[in-house]
């Protein structure tokens, strides 16, 4: 019997799980990233974490088949090197795999944590079945990720797949990345949270201020969920024109790229029904050349556990 | 010695190739197409062409090693079916392979028109070295294709690559498709006419009216860019604006694909410099994430060759 461990790597949290070699997760643990503390100390701690889940489950290191590292930001997975990532300050070109394996000298493998979601989707979750697969994660940012012809894609610069930098409106408000209307410009959390707040200053009628307690500044789009939920025709309307945003992007993607699913993942997900539905109705009345029905539009069935799943999935492309 | 034949299958005429197995074009013809005296008539010319080319070069249909068609339409490339084509009214699931090979029983390859585009550039054209491209050929329509590791991509449903309909702004005219906002809709010859029309309707001071004697309805493309090159600026503005949308349309792509290189043709590529270096300026200003610098933007190099040396290259990749 031999295992694998897949590592979701986080700037606060680090998460890792052993699974089967059927990509089963058996057990899990998770400790603070301390990434303050530098770059050679963290790796020290997921070596830590690894060895914790290791013995707790009574197995040996010897019976691991591979670990498998999602990790944000602009990676060399060949090299096994982090050109950079806007996660963890100061981490520049530093050698991740290398670094790691003199802890723990096993088949270690990494991949950006967005295309890890993409890998997750493919082999367990909304993908299974499809060759074609793109990935918009919504949450502080907006990632994205591609599984072409069943291979995961990173085009020439191995950075393709930045799904959240299509321009969905090219006089949008800027995005981080200095461009102006990109996807994620519209479809971050920040962008919804703010969205939400200019109805509320602009006099739409809401139950947000009250849930709240009239402290705008701290809505999350957890709140604007619930009180889409809850019947809140502002909070819906929020949802309405960020699916939109979303739809119009995926729209663009079935044109260019036929893919078979289109999965929408990340924490704002969770906004379900609300974000999934406006994405479906933009889709269905502008995907018309390659039209909508040729791809399926779903929320990732994997929650928390997309990355972890990636990471593991990673070690089983390996084979 | 042997030899390629590459066929361009348009609407109005088809045009054949003869070539060394290098590729080399050493003698073409032309035919009408005559599209309305039927499927199986058009395709019995196509074959006669062949023969006029093969005899005319003093060699024999033996030496020939493939025939490649480059066909406007919707195609089953595996199967050498055209679903439909626009340009082919009545040609529906018409097995164009199977039906020329009653007249010679040679290996037939059919590719989409705009796809043969990009398998041209890779081979012979300004894709030549590159592993990721992306064609945007701008016409009548605007079509797309797409080579990504270093094969013709075409996603789940044969039909991806249709780039012409990215979404570049969501409030922008309708297409023919039916969408709104499609780069076809800013970017194909009748929208460029259109928004010199306006401009000049618009009582915009321009040497555009004198050259047309008048009649704005006969503008063409062609016109525009002659007035640019004699230092018309409303001309000068139109191709500022067309660029300015095959930008946005160009800096998605590299953000979602990182393409190496993305190639403009079409017969209004022809406009240069003055439709290149508006695209270039928006992509320069608008990819940032993966930057502009990483993609090389190219007026196609082959001109109206582009789609003979497409069907030539698809033999030479069926090698």
């Amino acid at each position: 019997m031999s295992y694998i461990i897949g590592i979701d790597l986080g700037g606060t949290n680090m998460v890792a799980a052993l699974a089967h070699e059927n990509g089963t997760i058996i057990a899990r643990d998770r400790a603070e990233t301390m990434v303050d503390s530098g770059f050679t100390d963290v790796v020290r701690r997921m070596a830590e974490l690894v060895q914790r889940l290791v013995d707790g489950a009574g197995i040996s290191l010897r019976q691991v088949e591979g670990i498998g590292m999602g990790v944000p930001g602009y990676l060399d997975m060949t090299g096994g090197i982090v050109h950079f990532s806007p996660n963890f300050v100061g981490w520049t070109e530093v050698p991740l795999v290398d670094e790691f394996r003199k802890h723990m000298p096993l088949p270690v493998y990494i991949v950006n944590d967005v295309n890890s979601h993409a890998l997750g989707e493919y082999r367990f979750g909304a993908g299974r079945g499809a060759e074609y697969i793109a990935v918009l994660a919504l949450g502080t940012g907006v990632g994205g990720g591609l599984i072409l012809d069943g291979r995961l894609y990173s085009g020439s610069t191995e950075g393709g797949g930045e799904l959240g930098h299509i321009i969905v409106d090219p006089d949008g408000p800027r995005c981080e990345c200095g461009c102006y209307g990109c996807l994620e410009a519209f479809a971050k959390a920040q962008a919804i949270t703010d969205r939400a707040a200019l109805k509320l200053q602009q006099g739409k009628r809401s139950i947000i201020p009250e849930m709240v307690d009239g402290d705008i500044r701290s809505i999350t789009p957890a709140v604007v969920a619930q009180a889409a939920e809850a019947g809140d025709e502002t909070a819906i309307e929020v949802w309405n024109e960020v699916g939109m945003y979303v739809g119009i992007a995926a729209a663009g993607l079935i044109q260019a790229l036929s893919p078979q699913v289109i999965i929408i993942g990340g924490g704002i997900a969770r906004a379900g029904r609300f974000l999934i539905d406006p994405i479906r109705r933009t889709v269905e009345a502008r995907a018309l050349l390659i039209p909508a029905s040729t791809c399926r539009l779903e929320l990732s069935p994997l929650g928390d556990d997309a990355g972890l799943l990636g990471a593991i999935s990673l070690v089983i492309e390996k084979r």
